[in-house]
């Protein structure tokens, strides 16, 4: 594996796989990589002769009083667990050279309205933006053929399949299932976080899940009763604050009245100071 | 030379010819073709393999009252004068080919800030962030080597300049020329608009253009005093209504207060109903 920190470096190094005929699959992460990373990795790896996994802790998506300070960062660690998961090219570029005239000078960003102002949108302004900003460069240096993303992040995945298909972008989005421990905590990079009673209140979002799918099964469709099942599971865990509950259409993220057909129930939801989300996506 | 409407098309086109080892240069218009347009079509002619023009009057660049629905369309003309000037595929897709969810479903902008607020954007809200857009959606079908504008538009380039800076768009950008009729009236489609008489008042834009040129080459430095000098120029002509007159940087568009280095002189003037802009790059 190479690990390379310039943009001409990775853009030459994917030149010169495609000039081999091999495919290219991206993985984007902030670093930090556990199993979920990893199944990402590998994904990319059964299906490409040449695998990217980009690492940048990007300060345009964090907002004021988020954790971009303090976000783990490990370079050793992540460039030896990409390695054994398969990573060709491991693409971790220093600020400036994402940014090279600086934030304030950055003048350019990738919008996609509506859709980020919905669920986590609500409460993070602007984190959408520069998610879908440092995504479209990492598509433009990287040129995948496939980009592979955790539905973990949910929201994330509909934005960029949005942006993609929007901006005509020449880039299969695929989502991976979310990594799970065997409790049923969805794996984050901010779990390590918690300390061990906020590690077991934070079983409160599969949970939630749980009694939605369950609702779900037995055949009951009205969105609002979901919602509030949950958020009130929710806040029966003293450690929790409920940051939103929502069982909304799953490319338009529109909360829904009745769940007729497929459905994301996804939630966000603070644990002590961190701020965790889960999700299911419902078939119909 | 190829006629195609659909975007999968126009990839198939271009993936043949980068297979054939060719480059590819584009074209991007609004059609409506004069001998600016083939000027840049001559100039990708000269240096690449695949020579690509679009042809695509783009609602998303119109403000409310602008001349979207009454903008000048002749297919059959365009075609015969792009075939002329050595195009190979012009790509002339119907809106609803570019926007196949319709425009209300289009969530995804890319927006320029601050250059974009300046010059011709202070009276056309709304009017780089389509083009923009338009252009990143032609950028990513087309996947040009090198794209060539008109530097008629000395703000467009700046703008695609800037945001292929910064979203790491894998394209460089070459500015031609503008093109002039014999008079000094910098070539536009729009100039078709002008009976007889707005056609003479017409070139109060390349005076004031040629006055400011004069007192550059004489030394002069204050830029006020030369849009001052401008202005007054535009507003002795009873048919021209004047815009603005901007003695700028050429890249961040800030006014100056003294040409000590490049500038970019540039004006927008109303001559009846039509608005024309011009402007001169002096190299300092």
């Amino acid at each position: 594996m190479e690990i390379v920190g310039r943009v001409a470096d990775v853009e030459k190094l994917v030149r010169e796989a495609r000039a081999d005929g091999r495919t290219v699959g991206l993985v984007a992460t902030m670093g930090c990589l556990h199993e979920g990373h990893l199944t990402l990795l590998r994904t990319a790896r059964a299906a490409h002769g040449l695998v990217v996994a980009s690492i940048f802790v990007n300060p345009l998506q964090f907002g004021p009083g988020e954790d971009y300070a303090v976000y783990p960062r490990d370079l050793d660690r992540d460039a030896g667990l990409a390695a054994g998961a398969g990573c060709d090219v491991l693409f971790a570029p220093p600020v400036a050279e994402m940014y090279p005239q600086g934030l304030d000078s950055m003048l350019t960003y990738v919008t996609v309205r509506d859709i980020t102002d919905r669920l986590c949108g609500a409460s993070r302004p602007g984190h959408f933006r520069g998610m879908a900003t440092v995504v479209a460069k990492l598509f433009n240096i990287v040129a995948p053929d496939v980009a592979y993303f955790g539905q973990k992040d949910a929201q994330q995945v509909v934005v960029v399949r949005r942006m993609a298909a929007d901006l005509n972008m020449n880039v299969r989005i695929v989502a991976v299932p979310t990594v799970r421990e065997a409790d049923g905590l969805a794996l984050s990079s901010r779990n390590m976080y918690l300390n061990p009673a906020e590690r077991q209140a934070a079983l409160v979002l599969s949970r939630a899940l749980g009694l939605a799918a369950a609702r779900l099964k037995a055949g009951r469709r009205d969105a609002a009763a979901i919602r509030k099942a949950m958020g009130d599971l929710v806040v029966g865990e003293p450690l929790a604050a409920c940051e939103y509950v929502a069982v909304c259409d799953p490319v338009t993220l529109r909360e829904l009245d009745r769940v007729e057909g497929p459905a994301l129930v996804a939630l966000a939801v603070r644990i002590g100071k961190t701020r965790l989300i889960d999700n299911l996506l419902w078939e119909g």
